[in-house]
């Protein structure tokens, strides 16, 4: 390990000890006049990496650090994007294609097997200066799928593009094609061969929804109080028949409105979609008045919890007020904010 | 024409005449307290063939004949089946399968084509009660889409397949498959023929959307307070890279929830993902009180049409109240409830 990530961890391990709630209020839970509510930081950026079940116990310490580092290595590389005048959605990219490019995760290189054995990578953005958002499902061939998703924001008249066709626009707008095979790695495939096994076995239980969590996204305020949300998939270990998850599904995996705040959500998409859950947020800050850690708990710790669906987000408001809030073991996540870098694994 | 028919016109040509505003309301439209609003209407049923520039000077007599019929007719056998008990599940499916199988509609037979002149088909369903869902896109060899996406919403662990993938499940799912074939008529591809050849000659007008339109969706209240809704469309002409509108996205085309309502949605599928219409009809009502007319016209008359999103939705809430608004000149419409069957076409 270098000296410099050494020195971000000692940095990082001194936040870690320091915070012990997964949110961070910088306004009032409830404000009375949202509409009145002013940025009160001068940029903030949230990122996940994934919620499941992650527990101190079952990771060994190699893993650990190698999540911390490039968790902590996003947020001071997006941090000094921000301080320079770049613009949220610059950075969400930017962020988003490290951590795709990241086996760690599941997204872009390192996303999990379909049941065919193949990798079919989802991703989305939305732009809450004007709320243009762009998303793909089912991409194979596309390095960095939330370029894909980018390029679909700007350059076409849609919002959703999928399987062959997405993958075929994206590359006639310049974002970068691999072979199928670059996203497989050996951890992903001897993932899908476990749980095959089990499903032949009968004794695959749904429990365990494990295999369905590790996607990424990233929430960010810039200089300007634009507010862009991102965030990349490959779905469910072992998926079938196409299915499409939460993640290219605006409103459900991503949402952004400069007027209330930015979501990504990571976690059983079925629910996600089925209870809008990036918009609900959004719409709880607006009709109810609420902060967004707040309408996030509303959602993610009642609505979920209540119906059974496991999973997290990350969000943002308009004022720079960040929320961390999952109902799992454990959430790959982390912020920044001027004078505040926060990077965390477990529940705490 | 036979008799029964011509007896349902006259019916409905008194109702059309005594009917000038295109919402119903059987309750307040802001309820004070809608935890307690109750069922006020045994049962009710709302349908929509899609929205556009459905201009009377534009209809000859024959084609607004045909639309009033099939518009009456399944309106009027969806009310025996309500009578007898049938659950809005099953009503919802039967008469969005009836307009899949007419050319009339954007939906199963008839559906648009794509640039690649394929037919490609959306459809979903989203039930109240548990708020379980059901989605496909990319349909090309099941006859009726709707039933694909009950057979999601009913038999698979996931909300949204597509492609391939959807085809496939919906296949072992026991839907009855059609060569691709099935889906054309000579009407559409005299359509996407005109569409390509002014593409060509760089005169197609992005302001001409009619090409947009023509999906069909249904929302029902059972005699058991269950509201379900569903929408199947071909999507747009001439559409490419595999689009997904808003037709199969849960949130955007089609919502329903018990303690709110129902909706189903037409028009610029992107303007309606982007903005969540179906799910932000729904939290307006939840969120803000409002009934299910109010908060649709919000949606809308107002939202929709500031930011240059043209359509309309059909929707119904927990007590029966019935909403048919759209921002275009005219959008294929009807409702029925004990008592009362109304059809129009035209903005009155």
């Amino acid at each position: 390990m270098k000296v410099s990530a050494v020195l971000i961890f000692v940095f990082t391990s001194v936040l870690l000890l320091s915070c012990n709630d997964n949110t961070i209020s910088s306004d009032s839970s409830i404000s009375s006049s949202p509409k009145k509510s002013i940025q009160t930081t001068e940029y903030a950026m949230v990122i996940h990496g994934g919620a499941g079940t992650i527990l101190r116990e079952n990771m060994d310490k190699e893993t650990e650090n190698a999540y911390n580092e490039i968790l902590t290595r996003v947020l001071v590389e997006g941090e000094q994007m921000l301080k320079n005048g770049i613009s949220s959605e610059e950075v969400v990219v930017k962020t988003i294609m490290k951590m795709e490019d990241s086996p760690l995760f599941n997204a872009g290189k390192g996303a999990v097997f379909t049941s065919e054995e193949t990798n079919e990578l989802d991703a989305s953005i939305m732009r809450g200066s004007d709320q243009q958002a762009g998303a793909v499902s089912g991409i194979t061939t596309i390095k960095n799928p939330i370029t894909a998703a980018l390029a679909v924001l700007n350059k076409s008249e849609h919002v959703l593009l999928s399987g062959n066709g997405a993958d075929k626009f994206a590359a006639e707008n310049g974002c970068e094609v691999v072979e199928p095979s670059y996203f497989h790695t050996e951890r992903r495939r001897n993932s899908l061969d476990r749980i095959k096994a089990k499903e032949d076995l009968g004794t695959l239980e749904s429990s365990n929804l494990d295999y369905k969590y590790g996607t990424v996204g990233c929430v960010v305020l810039d200089k300007k109080g634009n507010i862009v949300a991102g965030t990349s998939t490959g779905g469910m270990t072992n998926k079938k028949y196409n299915r499409i998850g939460d993640s290219p599904v605006i409103g459900a995996g991503t949402y952004a409105d400069n007027s209330t705040c930015g979501v990504s959500s990571t976690g059983h998409g079925e629910y996600f979609i089925r209870y809008a859950v990036a918009h609900d947020i959004a719409a709880r800050m607006e009709y109810k008045g609420l902060g967004v850690t707040r309408a996030a708990k509303e959602v993610v710790m009642d609505k979920l919890v209540e119906k059974g669906g496991s999973g997290g987000v990350v969000a943002l408001s308009k004022t720079g007020e960040i929320a961390m809030i999952f109902n799992t073991p454990g959430m790959y996540r982390g912020y920044v904010k001027p004078g505040e870098l926060v990077v965390k694994i477990y529940e705490d």
